[in-house]
């Protein structure tokens, strides 16, 4: 459970949520309300978890890592809100959207609210080489977001590239509180690089782990509809072992090849991809992938003392791939 | 004319050109072709120019004042992107806007992959108070913009109101510009309030000219469609005093009541709302309050040393009374 990983930085951890809540407190109550609304959200906290664990080796100074771990989740709410306009998606969480209750238009200038409020939080660790890092890992963010854009709908896409996706819009992130946070705390440039490893595998198994799920999760669970990814035309690594599996006659390249078919046939498509994918040795294939990096990112931690931090980060590797949500 | 103007920084502000044109070098193609579509739209570079002419006054650390005029430029072409994205606007500066060429999922995060690069870039400075202003001048930027989305349609608003509204959307940039280029060059605190005045007062002047321009304005010398504030809903200070002249059977409180009506019949209403302003004294009245920002700009130079920049600052302010663009 992530309650009892998060134990050795919890209190601090409730901090970040007193800074998140500030936030809210603005000039302005619609202003308010929509950040209270995108900030309460029930996330998981793992990005400002990771900052917090990665300030634990060294010297812990909660006067910077607080302001960065409180950044790092105000991005990554940001990022959202913008997916979610972008996608016209309804529903995040169990909830509806903040482009679904107030409009596209808010919601892009809240996500830019927040991506400002992030930029404007992480100079209190008055560190501009950390500053500047925050700022280049929002471009690899977008880059990736981007780069997942024009090749949608697209069949011919390699493995290589999906990787490279993947730690554009999700692991940078990941590595940015690991990175950050082990640098905030004073620690030589070894552990620093061990810590942006374990990061930057930890999210790309993040991500393998969270597009297994748009097949075999529930929406219950996800808080989302299922299928999310072949609706918007995003090639993820179960459907290019699908598609490896069935080159001929597959459902995914008929689904993709007439992007524009009607709503009730599209979902009758995604449906019988689910089946398939759930129905063949795929889930499994991809979940020991994901494996192969949370081990890589374990084993990146090898050289670290040993302490309730480091281990901490071991069960977080673990808990990647066994979480349901 | 500008390039007159600007004569004191000519040759940096050919710098800051460079800067942005290596912004549009990345590892995508399609990215770098939406820079430079971005980055090369023909505009007036009043920001970056800002930033250039407020650092003449002390140490002029080009160093310095480059990333901080590239940045400012950058956080400029952002907001316009999104702004065009969030009113389906498919026309700015003669050209078609970036959602019109390439749809609004990409205008999105294009924006927000500038924001990030502007936010890289003023890390340059190595200034951590003036990189903290940089992210809270966004904030404001889209707490302003936000103000406008919510208000829209709204015929209940006073000039405290609109002023308060353009002050953060336009003139925060402005006096950020020039806050920040006097702060670089180590200037005494008293210069940098003066200047900070200045891009305060010539940033509510511009937008009160540039709220006039779209009713006595020509679509080919705006580069966009005029009227463009009405047919959004936005009530700005022209359309405040022709409410107050008439403030029985008034043709905008028709056009905001009625905001679904026909495209159609919203242009004639927003033709006939347009002659009848051209055709009043309002404005010659609203000229009259941009003309008394510009004078208290002017005004608050006054006791900066006799220099090149300082006549530039002044004729800037002259400037944007007399702009036909």
């Amino acid at each position: 459970m992530l309650s009892t990983i998060y134990e050795p930085i919890q209190e601090d951890l409730v901090k970040v949520e007193d800074s998140l809540s500030l936030v809210s407190r603005t000039d302005f109550p619609w202003l308010s309300e929509l950040l209270d609304y995108s900030l309460k959200s029930g996330g998981k906290r793992i990005r400002p978890a990771l900052v917090l664990l990665s300030g634990k080796f060294y010297s812990y100074n909660l006067g910077y890592l607080l302001p960065m771990a409180t950044a790092v989740e105000l991005m990554h709410a940001a990022t959202l809100i913008h997916d979610d306009a972008i996608d016209k998606s309804s529903i995040r969480r169990g909830r509806p959207t903040i482009n679904k209750l107030w409009g596209e238009e808010q919601a892009v200038l809240l996500g830019d609210y927040l991506f400002a409020k992030a930029g404007e939080t992480v100079t209190e660790t008055q560190n501009v080489p950390v500053i500047r890092l925050f700022s280049q890992t929002l471009e690899t963010i977008t880059s990736g977001e981007l780069n997942q854009a024009v090749n949608a709908f697209n069949l011919e896409q390699t493995r290589q590239q999906y990787l490279r996706r993947i730690s554009g819009k999700t692991a940078s992130l990941f590595s940015l509180a690991t990175e950050s946070g082990v640098i905030l705390s004073q620690a030589p440039k070894k552990v620093v690089k061990a810590l942006k490893e374990y990061g930057d595998n930890l999210g790309i198994a993040f991500q393998i782990v969270d597009d297994i799920l748009d097949f075999v999760g529930t929406e219950e669970e996800m808080g989302k509809p299922i299928g999310s990814d072949l609706a918007q035309g995003t090639l993820t690594l179960p459907a290019m072992l699908i598609l490896e599996l069935y080159p001929e006659d597959n459902l995914i390249k008929e689904l993709f090849n007439n992007r524009y078919m009607p709503d009730e046939d599209r979902q009758a498509y995604i449906k019988r991809v689910i089946e398939l994918v759930v129905n063949s040795p795929i889930v499994e294939q991809c979940y020991a992938t994901a494996s192969d990096y949370c081990a890589k990112a374990s084993q990146s931690l090898k050289e670290l003392p040993d302490n309730a931090s480091h281990r901490a980060l071991l069960e977080l590797a673990d808990y990647v791939i066994d979480r349901k949500r």
